[in-house]
């Protein structure tokens, strides 16, 4: 008789993963941070732009001089030379002139906003109108509106996105300190698991696991590593999982985390030094066997073998957990409401993840679950989307509105 | 006076965009195609996984020996030799007989389905008592049951992500044709810009939207190269966009777009062989000076210089046209339903894209709209998505449900 798992809920098992220690940071070129997690408070180190600036092509003047100004009744400015692009204007405004500017523009001293050209007619004798009153500021970007120093700009944790690489290279940070990457070391199991170049024999399927989780960690950001494929014997599994503690943050074993009769994980996981047993066994369909374990800073995860299971706890558990290791704030739901297709009967006391594909009816979308064994994969292929059916409910009535977790 | 643009609705270049001719094929490693689209559909060239094989730990039966066995009315077996790991069984089952089979095991013949140990005692004399009745195929996954040979298994179009990688390693593709990543040159424009690294003098500003729009295309899965920071000086420009055309599918023109006193974007994109001037002018908010030309089979794009404005007329135009040019599917919306902290007011006849903070509510979001001026960029990075103010309306109102569109 096997033993039966005692399992933790999902959410007992997210809140054990934030205990883990988040990883250090490095410094990485501009350029290759897109993704990457900022590791401290970014605060400006000077103003931004850092002078007063056109937003408009017409003319800088001083507001006084232009106030009340109207297409019948112009105010007329004496035209001074024009105000170079990317050069500080060598000459002051003085009262009752107006200077020639760019969008882009330094204003000289004595200038407060700007008019835009279309509002202007250049008349003979060096002489400009202005049709149009104007308060101090306009069309104007003050020296410290985008940013003022000392400002916090990005907090620590924060994902890097082409506009925080944009304002990052603004303030000349040609480098930046990021979490580092999490290594991941992943070992699949399993005497009939043959590598994915092979020809398998009867009986025997290729290694899977292997290349679906190494996508999904570098999905994430992480460093995959494969780590092995390892027969099925506690000595060898064992001598894997030291080798890869050795050199990673995280170990995956997939295959072998059930309670089965070739399931070794769990034992070699609980027999490494201060080793910690957080979970074996999760309330969560498919992926019951997961285990979690530590050692030391370190996290050893298993997966169950099946690839949907494999798959859906990696989703649940690891990316999340990837994200916390790089110090990153939980993520925004990728998510849209959906109408069920058809009932789902599920069971209380555990999280569901069904399997579904989305189409859309007029402005609503609908969810038409998919039958899905946790040992066929191809049903993981044409879903795009996991319907939850959480654990105080026994399943999911037909019509009724559900969010569906879009899987990218 | 300078000219007024004759804007093109969103829809309308969108629809244009779609025009441009997909990009050809490239074989890469498998376990470098995540996010790529796949070229062609793939068929299975075999059956998955090939043999039937056993979800759980236990005994592999012909159905009819455990016809109405129950708790009170076991069925008796024979035991036979177990089936091995990785190996297709060298004998046949007999009437009568039962083999011991592990998870992922090769069923023998004569076996059309398994009995889990839990529901099996083994007692003295090589015999077991099976104590649940299963129907043919019950705890099998059949040879040809996650894909039959010559079944379209992926379509051509559909970007790759972990489970497809997986089934494609399944299949022994340690290789696939996906889409080849566009080239994207990128030219910064104006006579204060500097490089990132220099320290700007009074009226200059550092290049950020060579590296902001350069983190969108990698995030679109294109290659960019920084092509150059010309100043305003159209024999300069003229020549690095010609340059640029040579090594690149896509070339962008940040700044100098409108129709100003330094503008000469356009003109010089006419001025290519074969060119179309598609668009000069969006009906969009900001980013209205956009420029969309074709020169043969790329394509042109003008951006304005100012930071948000560049950044959403990227993620408008240039995001789904980096897909399209891959030969992907429109992807699914990544979006919130939220309601609106405060009013909003906008101007019929154009789209507008409110920067917007998102903010839990129970269990609804709040989007906060920001105060966005174009050349402002820290707004930017504050914003967690755009609120769309669309063509037909002239404002949105407090209170109202609106989508909001996640900046990834």
């Amino acid at each position: 008789m096997k033993p039966f798992l005692s399992l933790k809920s999902v959410d007992e098992i997210l809140a054990m993963l934030v205990g883990f220690e988040p990883l250090p940071g490095e410094a990485v070129p501009l350029d290759m941070a897109l993704g990457r997690y900022i590791k401290d408070d970014f605060f400006a180190p000077e103003d931004l732009p850092g002078f007063d600036r056109s937003t408009v092509d017409g003319w800088a003047v001083h507001a006084r001089d232009v106030f009340g100004a109207s297409e019948g009744s112009p105010a007329l400015l004496d035209c001074v030379e024009g105000c170079a692009m990317g050069r500080a204007a060598d000459f002051a405004l003085g009262e009752g002139q107006a200077a020639r500017i760019l969008t882009g523009g330094m204003l000289p001293s004595g200038a407060d906003c700007c008019v835009k050209v279309e509002h202007s007619r250049e008349i003979s004798g060096g002489m400009v109108e202005l049709v149009r009153s104007v308060a101090p500021g306009d069309n104007v970007v003050a020296h410290d509106e985008d940013a003022a120093r000392g400002e916090i700009l990005i907090e620590s944790g924060a994902q890097l996105r082409a506009q925080e690489i944009g304002l990052l290279a603004a303030l000349g940070q040609a480098s930046v300190r990021v979490a580092r990457r999490p290594r991941v070391a992943i070992i699949s199991t399993g005497d009939e698991v043959v590598p994915m170049e092979a020809r398998p024999a009867p009986g025997q399927v290729r290694d899977v696991n292997s290349h679906s989780l190494s996508a999904l960690c570098r999905m994430a950001g992480a460093e995959p590593e494969l780590a092995g494929l390892v027969k099925d014997d506690a000595g060898m599994l064992r001598e894997a999982v030291c080798r890869a503690l050795d050199s990673s943050d995280v170990v995956l074993v997939s295959g072998g985390s059930s309670a089965g009769m070739r399931d070794f994980t769990v034992e070699i996981f609980t027999s490494m030094p201060e080793s910690r047993l957080l979970a074996h066994g999760a309330a969560i369909s498919p992926g019951k066997p997961f285990i979690l374990a530590s050692t030391g800073d370190k996290c050893m995860m298993g997966l169950p073998g099946h690839i949907a299971s494999a798959l859906v706890c990696a989703r649940v558990f690891l990316l999340p957990f990837l994200r916390h290791l790089q110090g990153g704030k939980p993520a925004f739901p990728h998510c849209v409401r959906a109408v069920l297709s058809r009932q789902i009967s599920s069971a209380q006391g555990r999280r569901d993840y069904i399997r579904a594909c989305l189409r859309r009816d007029g402005d609503r979308w609908i969810a038409d679950p998919l039958p899905g064994r946790s040992g066929v994969m191809s049903g993981m292929v044409r879903a795009d989307a996991f319907v939850v059916c959480p654990e105080n409910r026994e399943g999911l009535y037909e019509g009724e509105e559900v969010v569906a977790q879009l899987l990218r």
